[in-house]
């Protein structure tokens, strides 16, 4: 059994790499969005042309990163939705409403002052973490069977 | 053609009474999430009986409100997100990415001062909007092809 | 808003009745299957012929009874099943993994003795009562975002 | 042609070894749940933190087995559903429910005794087995179009 | 409970009359193919223009009668595939095909020399009967729970 | 039966109105893009904001009639698709594509010269028309059985 | 590009062979039902216990070899129906309505006196051939973009 | 991350082999239709026999394209849809529908003056491009996370 996990949420922190790193040896296929801050939010403008509206500049950027979401997310047997302390990150919170709707187990990793705000999606989460460590351990029961310690 | 309008966001300011009320005549028939924030918050607990942990106590509630809120996402044709000024909204975002991957014609209703922080939610609307009485001049430009004015 | 809810499960008490009655002035409407055990049980060879084995008796039974059970299922936002004190009752559990897989809202009802062993199907629900009361006022709060007392 | 078989259900004898070893040298992928009955309770309070209340212990474990069984399910063309001599085995009939849903071709395996209580179930399946031999049996046929003997 | 029934098969006996005249006071809204043998085959070249290639005249009518067709066939809750002593009735396995893929309740109405060529489409039947009266009682105990007798 | 037909492509004659009166009488629910040109094409700045681009000025626009027009392709039984003489008329094939995806029941509407063009459009419908009257006889046929004359 | 091509229907005459043979070189996987007429029309007793009523000896193995037959078509990029002279084959036309609902490829082949009796099944074909050659012309064509001659 | 992308649309530059050569080294597997004209206009009647009317010699031919056409579209996560300068490409745009009806990921390719004729189609899509270099570029960001220059 293979995973395909979509890492979906904050890019700030290394948080990725300590799932993949902590995840070598286990079948796991991961994928995630662009996590090149600058790349992601001028790629629809350096290469479809300058807008002098931020608006469609953005717009231009969003619609060429769907493309690379809608992949991971349509594709993923779990998809992973970090929130971290600070920004609005509401691409996330469209994420993990995207993948409720496909279907997809989710796994929401958040500190634990989002509690609250987060109830919504944590009702739509097979496991809700704190620690990427969590997660870790989550694909590897789910693989091997096999608990921590 | 009826249209079935989801209301979903924000629940401080009477957006939803502005539509509505504007709608007046048009073949619409809205629904929405429960706006009474303190109900919305206990429902689980009320009615399944209480938790001292308040993860669990949240937890409840919003499984409760997620039958509404599903109920309302997958009969509406369209679906209305209203970000506000404050909060984290998350909920809010989280019904975009389900309406999205459903296939939900969306149109966004935000200050602008969110433009850049929503931009991956408004790459997947047919409409941004800030203010209330656009989204009733889209209702019933779809409806009746009359344009304001 | 009008919910269309099905009541799967056990049929040797009147919690259908409870439920139904308690939900008077609700815009909801109840499907359930055919709660008469012995024609439930009969129907196909009443119908269809009889079957000197009893697997073929049971069978033909169970496929005519499957044509009310997942048109019921299939029309319903929200599946209540419940589970009594006594038999097996796998019926009741199939039609909950049937309605969770088509996205269904799910309620158990359940007696509390019965956490441990139905803790898959409760994974798959949005709310886990012990009394029709508490169904109802789950419907009467999802409908009109009143709560009890 | 490769067939890709979900074993759910009862956990306490080797059945599925019987399977698995008999179907060897047939183009089958085999998945199953975790077997461990142990880790299986525990995984979520062993993973994701502690719970003094036993119905939010076994509802995180609960959980994260979905994760596991939602993907052998979906990922399965013929499921293979053995009900034992005892428990309740709901999740069981749940799979099996699940499965119907998702039209996959269902295979139940139990003792006779059980005929009559699993009517609803038999009436979803292709085929309704006693013994792990005769699932080898089923496999290789549609695999290779030889029968036993 | 309404039931949609689409009426599919043999045009050259009253069958179709005995079944809705015996579901009189039912909650049951039937449909069916177009039954005027004649209009059905020249359907296609007497709006749409003569053919001279027989081939082409079939295809004309066979494509427009399947706007009506696959209209019943996909509303239906219910359908009754029947076939009769005489000719090839390849339309009526395949709307049985068509019926079966989407999941469809089927019933199927057939003399008993055609059970053994009829044994793949009976194997997606919930019901195999020889009467047109049985039809009508399986609506009748499917709606109202009631056995003939 | 209730048919609902949606009206695609070609605004510059009068073909809707010629099949709506035509189909007096039959039970038909006719839907259809807003068909007052500059409404249209105006529609998304008008009501969200002057576009100084050229582009995006269309593109609120056409995004804005998208809302109107997913919901008549996606309620519709019938999709109905008029090539005029003039112009490229990319939305109706587009039309076209969108509805033969949903696999709805198409009627393409051309005059002969567009024939060899047209291919591929014919190639995913049930019938080619080239005079409205015939599109009105169609549907009285579907619905009534009665063909012309 | 891969195609995965099924092969339903007629079993005594060597059309299966022929199609495979011609296409040597083309990127093809071939599946179809076990065509062993004897051990097909056994399987079920032979594997899951003896029916002394004819109805249910057939029943049993139209139910497993229904497991091979529905792999076969869920895969399927293109599906070829052969009607050959002799017999009711429903089931064929059966695999045909199944392969037209799924959206498939369907190629049907016969000979041409079945020509009207086919008429609605080649309504939903994307081509009428006569001989084995075709379709093999056909798959070339497809994959290779190469005509014959 | 493997990207499928179908390159639909105009057959008489040399946009495909550029977007191809430019894409080597990326993780993409290509797939268009017939581009040989001859072929792919005759290929119908090639294979299935002479067709005197013009129509039915067109139908057949695109009848059998639609094979390979469809199975490009439904296994593509993106599909570039090129319009050329001169012609009525409604074939472009019909699979443009398809597309935007399935949920995939569209990038547009056309010249600058089709721009408002082609403002539905626009709507659909994720990018719009006038170089197949930009599709190159759109590619390699997708997949790798590099922008040009």
């Amino acid at each position: 059994m293979t995973l395909h996990v979509y890492l979906s949420g904050e890019i700030h922190t290394d948080w990725r790499e300590q799932i993949i790193e902590g995840s070598q040896g286990l079948d796991v296929i991961f994928s995630a969005p662009v996590t090149d801050h600058a790349a992601s939010d001028d790629c629809g403008v350096a290469i479809l042309g300058e807008e002098p509206n931020k608006f469609w500049h953005d717009h231009k950027g969003a619609m060429v990163n769907a493309i690379r979401t809608r992949k991971g997310l349509e594709e993923a047997d779990v998809v992973v939705v970090r929130f971290g302390e600070k920004y609005k990150q509401w691409n996330a919170a469209f994420d993990a409403g995207y993948a409720a709707a496909l279907g997809k187990s989710i796994i929401v990793l958040n500190p634990p002052e989002h509690q609250h705000a987060l109830k919504e999606v944590h009702a739509a989460a097979l496991a809700v973490a704190e620690e990427p460590r969590q997660v870790v351990e989550i694909l590897r029961y789910v693989l091997t069977g096999t608990l921590p310690g």
